[in-house]
C-alpha cells in the first residue's frame, strides 16, 4: 500500500510537470484531425466529437464518402440537434457493393466538391470527412488537391478526416493523428453485426 | 488504370467473401467493449456508440469515473436527449488533481456501485463505464470484483469501458478491444486544448 504523504508527494510533482507543458502549449488553431487504423472506433470518435462541438454551440458539418447508402442511427441522432448539424451522405457504399469504380469516383469527387463548401465557411468551426482516407486510397481524389483546399481553410477550422490506411502525406499534414488498432472483433468470433455497436 | 471489368469482378470476388463471413457471423450478444491506448479518441469513441444508439431509441448510461469534475461539451449535448441517457459524474478529477489517494478510491468504489446498479437493468441496452481502466490500473477497483457482475449482465447489453493500459484480464473477457495508438498529438506541437477536441 502506498503511503498516501508519498503518494501526495509524487502527484504534486506530476502536477507540476503537467501544468508545465500545459503552459508551454498556447496556441489556438484549427486542426487537421486523423482517425485512421483497422480498429473499430474511427467514425465514431469522430461523432463524439460532434457532439462535443454541438454542447459548446458549434455548428458541424459531416461529409459521409463511402458509407453513405446507410442511414445511420448516428445520422437520426444528429439530426435531432437541428440546423447545428449538416449531415450529407455523398456516398453509395463500399466498393465490393457498388463494383463499378467510374461510378464511385464520381460520387467521391463530388462529395469532395461539397465539403470544399464547409472547408471555406467560417460559420462551421468543425468539419468531419468520413471514409475519406478510402476516398483517397483509391486515387477517387487526389491528396495533391486536397492539401491546398486544408492549408486555406478558416483559420480556428477543425477538419477530422476518418479511414483505414491513411496516407503519408496526410498524416505529415495532420496536427493529431490516432491508430485505432484492432486488438479484438466480435466478427471473428461469429457475432453478428448488432444494432448500436456496428450500425 | 484498371479495367472497369476487371475491376467488377475484383469487387464481386471480395463481395462474395464479405457475404460469406457474414454469413457465418449469426450470434447476437451484448458485448463488452474496451478502447484503451494513449491516443485521443477513447471516450469521444464510447460517447459516438452512445448517440448511436440514442439514434435506435435505446436508452443509455454513462458513469465516467475519473474525469467527472468537469462539466463536459458531450455533457450538455448528451443531456438534450432527456431521459434516453443517465449521465454520472463520478470522479473528481485526476490522480495528479486530486493528490488524495484514499479520496479517489472512495470516488472510485462509490463509482463502481452505482455502475452496477445499471449492469443488472435490461432496460439499458449500452452502460459506458468512461475510465473505468484507470480505477482498475490504481487498483482503486479490483478487475476480480469485476467479471463476475459483467458476466451475469442482462443477455443483450453493450458495456463499453475506456481508458488507457486496459488490464490483460479485462481484454482477456472483452468481446471487442481497440488501442488507440498516438501517432502526433498537437500538445506536443505547442498548441493548447482547445474547444470541441480536449473539451
Amino acid at each position: 500500500m502506498v503511503d498516501q504523504d508519498e503518494h501526495k508527494a509524487r502527484m504534486q510533482r506530476l502536477k507540476a510537470s503537467v501544468d508545465r507543458r500545459i503552459e508551454a502549449a498556447q496556441q489556438e488553431k484549427g486542426l487537421v484531425i486523423v482517425y485512421t487504423g483497422a480498429g473499430k472506433g474511427k467514425t465514431t470518435a469522430a461523432l463524439g466529437m460532434a457532439l462535443r462541438c454541438i454542447g459548446h454551440g458549434m455548428k458541424v458539418a459531416v461529409v459521409q464518402f463511402i458509407k453513405g447508402a446507410i442511414d445511420t442511427a448516428e445520422e437520426r441522432a444528429l439530426k435531432s440537434f437541428g440546423d447545428r448539424v449538416t449531415f450529407l451522405r455523398m456516398g453509395e457504399g463500399y466498393t465490393w457493393e457498388t463494383q463499378n469504380r467510374e461510378r464511385d469516383t464520381q460520387f467521391a469527387r463530388r462529395a469532395w466538391e461539397k465539403a470544399g463548401e464547409f472547408l471555406c465557411d467560417p460559420s462551421y468551426p468543425m468539419v468531419i470527412l468520413d471514409e475519406f482516407n478510402i476516398a483517397l486510397q483509391h486515387g477517387y481524389v487526389d491528396v495533391a488537391d486536397v492539401l491546398p483546399v486544408l492549408r486555406a481553410r478558416p483559420p480556428m477550422q477543425h477538419v477530422v478526416i476518418t479511414g483505414r490506411a491513411a496516407s503519408d502525406v496526410l498524416i505529415a499534414e495532420a496536427d493529431l493523428v490516432t491508430e485505432m488498432k484492432q486488438v479484438k472483433h466480435p466478427f471473428r468470433k461469429g457475432i453478428k453485426a448488432q444494432a448500436g455497436v456496428e450500425f
